[in-house]
């Protein structure tokens, strides 16, 4: 049985990749617990209890006769993550070790220089680690749409053909991220780039668009193994939270303009294409860049599904503009290629009308957690 | 007076630029002697025995009436460069605050994680107090032409209005660094391109070729206020390198095919552009990037250079072409714009047999000093 090491596997992405290979693969999970800490500092709370990974471990093997491997650690030391990667030898590792918030990353200098030094450090001693112990591993890192920003030309994956005054290259394409968590996930890249061409490892990056969704396949009867769903203006993504805020009788929170334009995609997919990069791993000394979203929507489309949706379970849902906290285009181009995973055989699961009734159903159910103080933004991009 | 903050103020650059400016400006040099510390713990000694900052800062006000105020300190540490940004109120910065070695970030793991933890928290942390407590101040910064590696298309100044499929955009030119110093740099680059968008900021980025040369203009009768000044393999810049080696005797060590072309500059120019840089502040929200380098060379033509001079000089001279301990294209396209220097009145001194003869002739003075071990290369970019 080929080996998986999950990096970062007690998140919300983490843990559902964990959970949905380990029946065909062996699993170790590691993570250091960074982002539990970092919501109990800011007394934010999931949707759901999750308990810890050797419980949800232990819950899992109850339930399947599966193990997962757990170990607590931090990734961005190099002792630890060397020796785990000597003793466990992975064919492939999952890195999702980072912390995973634009809004916590502009909160203050403090969080800056946190998502600066743990983001980075990981990468770069995973990447270390990888090439001193086990240079034939397969790194699969989830990088994010976001890294682009909203350039005016069309976003290709990861590299540009340039010609420029007669002559050509093929250069990382250029990037504008727009928070410090962004710019943390593009220097990432640039290391990672680094690494396969002066070291000769293979690294696949995923430029993931905000993912939804609560369900995944195997777990979605035990609600412990459910995955971290965040609803709140710091860790939660725009869709989860638009659904959270229909079942609390909240209006939907749209930031300006509300023409921002993303790539989106269901969780179960994420876990799809993860498995696809890793099903189809690159030559070594490559740098694949794959851009990970299914479809583009803008803010206020996103906010009219979910009021719609939420109309006929007669939530009465209501949309409120409220003052863009971020410092971002509010109109803008937006055409990013998302072949590669397609070619691989990515069959999308879209965002229709039984996805949302889906999760306002499963929310809905856990109605009595939500926090209406957690709903409302209270950052901003400009206050400090 | 204006007041000029010279961070890094302790090294080859840093301390002629604040002796240079001391007599215009009020000047305070920030350092905490990280590279004095490299240096001794790997052994190395620089051709001249440089005294400590205090130690010049009182020779130079002895001899000149001029003070150039000192503060020992940690600019990666946001409590002391937030305390000194506050207090000081500088009307520039001038930030030379990084580990800058390539090869010394290649040694091992731990070189690398020092090089991307100190520059880009000296950065990140920088950018974060001015935007606090002083954010009309002008930040100018080192970077280097390294960071845009060696592309097939002509290198533009930091931008690059890009057509693509029949649309428009200038976004940041990509680059392709060669270590994990150059790479600290590139995202350095990106962590001032973000404050001044974001946050309104004010930053030159000079991206700089590598330097030569010893005497500057004030201090050149005084040995105690020469810039420090290395040979060795790891600190040392390439034409620096040739000529002590000429001097002692040692064949001119070329790295592979000695193809490699970079842009070069005399360390009198250096300090010219920061003045010009100075002089002509960019407006705020402005990331304006100059390429600093007065001519390009091949390493083989740097090397004929010394080797005709050298051998006026009876030197003998001889010229050996070893193993490249680096990994990097040694034939290859290099057409570096320079202009926007230029075109606020750099006035070039170029590296003619004068240069070459006053620096054999200032080298030659130290020749006892010169320590035979140093000079030839011990590291490699696959050894680890």
């Amino acid at each position: 049985m080929k080996k998986v090491l999950v990096l970062g596997g007690d998140g919300y992405l983490g843990w559902s990749t964990a959970l949905s290979l380990s029946k065909d693969y062996e699993i170790l999970v590691v993570d250091n617990y960074l982002k539990r800490k970092l919501l109990k500092n800011l007394k934010i709370k999931t949707l759901l209890k999750v308990p810890e990974l050797k419980q949800r471990s232990k819950l899992w093997y109850n339930n399947s006769k599966v193990a997962i491997k757990v170990k607590i650690g931090d990734v961005s030391n190099y002792s630890f993550i060397s020796k785990v990667i000597k003793d466990f030898e992975p064919n492939t590792v999952i890195h999702f070790a980072e912390q995973p918030s634009a809004p916590f990353s502009m909160l203050n200098q403090k969080n800056a220089e946190l998502t600066i030094q743990n983001n980075l450090l990981s990468t770069l001693n995973l990447i270390f680690a990888v090439k001193d112990f086990n240079p034939e591993c397969h790194i699969i890192k989830l990088g994010t749409m976001g890294e682009y920003g909203t350039p005016n030309i069309d976003i290709e994956e990861g590299f540009l053909n340039l010609v420029h005054k007669g002559r050509k290259d093929k250069l990382l394409f250029p990037k504008t991220p727009g928070s410090i968590y962004h710019l943390s996930k593009v220097n990432d890249s640039d290391l990672m780039y680094f690494a396969t061409r002066i070291w000769n490892i293979k690294v696949t990056d995923l430029n993931q668009g905000p993912v939804y969704g609560v369900e995944t396949f195997e777990e979605n009867k035990i609600l412990g193994l459910y995955p971290m769903f965040n609803y709140d203006s710091i860790f939660g993504t725009v869709l989860n939270r638009f659904i959270v805020q229909a079942v609390e009788g909240f209006p939907l929170t749209v930031y300006g303009k509300g023409e921002q334009k993303r790539g989106y995609l269901n969780i179960i997919d994420t876990i799809q294409c993860i498995k696809l990069a890793m099903k189809n791993s690159p030559k070594k000394g490559t740098f694949r860049v794959m851009n990970q979203f299914t479809e583009t929507f803008s803010v206020n489309e996103l906010a009219s599904k979910v009021q719609k949706i939420g109309n006929e379970f007669g939530l009465k849902v209501k949309v409120k503009k409220i003052r863009n906290p971020r410092k971002e285009l509010e109109e803008h181009y937006y055409n990013p290629k998302n072949t590669n995973l397609l070619d691989l055989g990515l069959k999308p699961n879209l965002l229709n009308d039984d996805v949302i009734k889906n999760m306002i159903d499963f929310v809905y159910t856990q109605k009595l957690n939500i926090n209406r103080n957690l709903i409302s933004p209270n950052h901003s991009w400009n206050t400090f």
